[in-house]
């Protein structure tokens, strides 16, 4: 197996899995084959929908004699006719639906690995979320138990070994540790089918956090159970890689369809509202005159591209750096998901999503309502504004209220006035206070929120912005006012050093202006658009503002002056001894190689690259998180973009 | 040319439209097509989108000597080859882009009629903007004198007048209306592109909503150049009927894919997030490999799939009830429409759309932000609990608040203890303040909210609630508190009596209880569920209550009392002399037999038919708002359910 992260957003990622029987690209979603019926044929799914994995029962092949003798005969992927990756699962919820199955855990393990499967499934325990924690907790232990008795026997396979803990987020998180330090190979998170059929996704979201704590970084995720895509945004957003889906049979079985927003009855469908091949081929009529057979499976196809269109939605928009907006989105379609977003304005959770957070995006941060000032990204800037960033005087003069960083609203010659004064400069915006030398750094200029914002989210600002003026005389700003708050201090700083050393500290932590702007500061900025770009320190050129984020790319020579002023592990991916020569070279960092990392590092950061004894080697653009580095034995860590050769 | 209303929502209308050359549904989008290049050809469109309609230019048929031709000898539809209904635009767009046409505004007119168009538009005055109101209304002033020329001639032709006025509302809502008093048959809202092109979002729906105060409500409207999806909903939750689209060619000729929630560039797409028939067919690489015309044309059709799916979900959602949460879904993609959504807010908005919106609906409803508090339904439940619903006793128990009504919070027996007690009941709910003899009404029972609003919603329901509680004692619910509470007046009232009186105020308004049950009062109740079912007075049934939305369902002898007790115009729908035969064997009332009705009766209320001398001829259920029903020349406009027999 290979399991490797190519992009991402919010805490998912958009990953390559490679299993025997091919490479499948996550988010993914394995359609259910029952291999007693099939309502359409895997190679039927593969013409359609093009998929490179699937999920089927090794319990209903095992209990059924002519498919068992089949099945070991020549192979689950024969017996299917599909020779994609295929995962089995092993009987558990069919114990939860009907009760006890009398199956015997390892027995169905061996069975899974003879029939040849690619993923093979442990029989967990279903906790269901009305037990007690004591009974869950047995339930876990029993799981936990049987993987332990499983992992031997499962030769080539590859091992899911489901997290389980009812409702209990220790337990969970228990359940998911234990699990890891087994080395199983793939996570599915169980038992959550009853809290998606009650639409208790407030519940949901604590179990997956909770499951994404305890868990190998660095091993597939699986939702074990959801098929429903109103909520495959949300789970990928927390990392989940595999949703599976009996729901697009099940739901066509009881004449239901599914759409992005929910489901609706075919029988009270006027149209069918979807563009979908099956949906542009036939009308409702047509449908209604198909016999029921026929027409449940056209619903059921239907059903799949709805659930694949959302997967491909989703890609797109981790790739393009707008998961949180999906999530969001498809939020506002259901008020139960709407109550499920809250759960992440929790402190120990948002530190934990801001962990995986990317420091910047391709995509503006668009506003969506009341949840998306509580973003891990906005959490982010409210940190780091009280922990990194210092206001220089005595003074501040606040701008109105905004919806757009102060650039945008004020005249050139107002801001030139202006920037001459010994004060700070805060602009009062949607996001909270904006001084005005961060005011193009991703994601204040970055962000389009609408004029008039929600209350929650004026309140929101409004408080990080008392914090912020706590400590400060208070102007808020009119031409007058600020004659009056002009306290001449000597000459007034250059604002372009004051933006400068504000985005640094910012970026790289308190201390870190002082590291690379100590000498003769020379800035060099686009003739274009009169914004900075290259920051040239002594003669050395030390970082480079991106036009696109407002933030640094650092230079080698940047590096050295950050490496000797900030003390390990701050900013530094640690490589091992054997990769050392490789990143000399200018080779890219695997993440198999990295020994440690700075916890403060986030994806896309600008990182030092040092030896096991702190010598620095080059430095680069991180690419994951701390806990991803650390575990991944696929993929790169850190792009390289300059190194220190030899000598 | 009919023009009738088949479902309704918000206050937009699924209606049927016909031209000489057929039916269409509305709403509905005009692909445009360039008779100079079509990139796809009608019988492509008719085939793939099922289209009825299109628009194409006849200034640029005009201006080509060969097309001009063509399009005389053998009419526009064998040009163009299409036997749907066709309209055509006149130049105004182009003279606004490429300045003055140079054409006759009458001529091409003319024109238009004699190619065989179906709906021709005269060449009205493009309003920009940046107009100062002087020049707008000078560019009003002469499109209605245009219209005033055009207009005799325009033979059989169906002529379109494009409402103008650039931003100003007053200017928008007078050419509107002196554009219905000429008799135009289509009212295009022109001059809005450059609106749309900058997002301006609630410029537009100020714009809209000017027009359609000011427009005969029984005609088509159209929003000129409207061809992005994603205004879609929010345009026809204001009664726009049609839209057109040159976006798909323009944006495919642009490398630009249309996608629900807005535009991607397709060149930065790694996959296609849609499952239409083309990105069914089509990987990203293979479209990639296409040759650029080839590929521009699969990116059109795909823009096509993408907009007529908009409009399928748009036609579902007005005939299921979800309009408007389908159009908040859509504001949370993009901050400016979810600025558009505010305009709303208004109060002289409010009270239009509030005239339109249906007294109850298939679908609950749904929250989906800050801006569902602000809904038409919603306030028109907050007027009626001031104007219809008196509290009867002097102390008010206030329960906690919940984001649902008592009913689900609260055990049988509490409920039963506290229905004893003389003091008014009210649950503190997210709705605001609900009277425990409201919980089972419309939209009060049928409301889906989070456990968790945001602020905005929460202060907005409390702010009635102080309103609501303003002159009563008020006393916090708890068992303790209640003891305090009771003041014997006599015997307790019984709470079923209050609850029919209650909603038979809300919904026929007060002293309609008092008119209903005057009398020996039996009510009879559902076995199965417990819920109240007929109610017979002095022996006569006089009103039923609907399960589904706990409004009654009003009973001929119900009717009369009504009709005696509350004087005219109240409730009544009077018809003309004509159609009294008809009534009275219980047929259904057409819209152009009503001669009046009363201003506060509302699409799906129960009524009382009068012939013109308010004699009692009947009861139904009314289909369409009072400005429909005196407009509309086709369709029904009151159920009529019972009947008074001659004699």
């Amino acid at each position: 197996m290979t399991f490797e992260i190519k992009e991402r957003d919010a805490a998912g990622r958009l990953c390559q899995f490679t299993t025997k029987h091919g490479k499948v690209t996550t988010p993914n979603l394995l359609p259910v084959i029952n291999p007693n019926k099939m309502m359409i044929t895997p190679k039927e799914m593969k013409k359609r929908f093009g998929i490179d994995i699937l999920i089927t029962n090794s319990y209903i092949i095992y209990k059924n004699p002519e498919l068992k003798k089949q099945a070991l005969e020549s192979g689950v992927h024969a017996l299917i006719d599909y020779n994609g990756s295929i995962m089995t699962d092993s009987g558990t919820f069919q114990s939860y639906v009907y009760g006890d199955v009398k199956l015997d855990p390892v027995e169905i393990v061996q069975f899974q690995r003879d029939i040849g499967s690619d993923i093979g499934t442990i029989l967990d325990v279903f906790g269901t979320p009305d037990q007690s924690k004591a009974t869950s907790e047995q339930g876990v232990q029993e799981t936990i138990e049987r993987a332990r008795k499983s992992i031997p026997q499962k030769g080539e396979m590859l091992l899911a070994c489901p997290v389980q803990g009812s409702v209990y987020p220790d337990l969970r998180e228990y359940c998911a540790r234990q699990l890891s330090a087994l080395s199983a190979d793939f996570f599915p998170i169980g038992g959550v089918v009853p809290l998606m059929e009650d639409q208790r996704y407030g519940d949901l979201v604590r179990c997956i956090l909770a499951a994404k704590q305890g868990l190998d970084p660095s091993k597939p995720v699986h939702l074990f159970g959801a098929g429903h895509p109103l909520i495959f945004s949300l789970a990928v957003a927390l990392g989940c890689d595999f949703f599976d889906s009996s729901a697009y049979a099940k739901y066509a079985n009881d004449g239901r369809v599914i759409f992005q927003w929910g489901t609706e009855k075919f029988d009270d469908l006027k149209e069918l509202p979807c563009s979908c091949p099956i949906c542009s081929k036939y009308s409702v009529t047509e449908l209604k005159e198909l016999d029921v057979e026929e027409r449940t499976i056209q619903l059921a196809l239907h059903n799949l591209y709805v659930s694949f269109m959302e997967l491909k939605i989703i890609r797109v928009a981790l790739s393009e750096g707008w998961l949180w907006e999906l999530v969001e989105q498809r939020a506002s379609a259901n008020p139960f998901l709407s109550d499920a977003l809250r759960v992440f304005r929790e402190p120990a959770h948002l530190q934990w999503l801001e962990q995986y957070e990317p420091t910047s995006n391709k995509t503006a941060l668009f506003y969506t309502g009341p949840h998306t000032i509580y973003r891990p990204m906005i959490f982010r800037y409210h940190t780091r504004l009280f922990t990194r960033f210092e206001p220089l005087f005595h003074t501040t003069v606040v701008f109105p209220e905004r919806t757009k960083p102060y650039s945008m609203f004020y005249s050139k010659e107002m801001k030139n006035i202006l920037k001459q004064k010994n004060v700070n400069l805060v602009v009062s915006s949607t996001l909270g206070p904006i001084p005005l030398e961060l005011d193009e750094m991703y994601p204040l200029a970055q962000s389009v929120f609408p004029m008039c914002v929600d209350q929650e989210t004026k309140e929101k600002a409004q408080q990080v912005m008392s914090r912020f003026l706590r400590d400060t005389e208070v102007i808020v700003w009119d031409e007058h006012a600020l004659i009056t708050a002009e306290k001449p201090l000597g000459s007034p700083m250059d604002f372009d050093l004051r933006r400068i050393s504000a985005v640094a500290d910012m970026q790289f932590g308190r201390g870190a202006s002082e590291a690379l702007f100590a000498g003769r500061i020379n800035i060099i900025k686009s003739t274009r658009t009169g914004k900075i770009r290259n920051i040239i320190c002594d003669g050395f050129h030390v970082v480079s503002m991106r036009a696109e984020d407002g933030l640094f790319t650092l230079k080698i020579n940047g590096g050295r002056r950050l490496h000797k002023r900030m003390k390990y592990p701050l900013l530094r991916v640690v490589v091992t001894d054997d990769t050392v020569p490789f990143v000399k070279e200018g080779k890219s960092v695997f993440a198999k190689f990295v020994s440690e990392c700075d916890p403060d590092l986030r994806p896309f950061d600008e990182c030092l690259i040092v030896d096991e004894h702190d010598m620095l080697l080059g430095i680069g653009r991180t690419l994951l998180a701390r806990n991803e580095m650390l575990t991944f034995r696929h993929g790169m860590a850190v792009k390289t973009r300059e190194s220190i050769k030899e000598g």
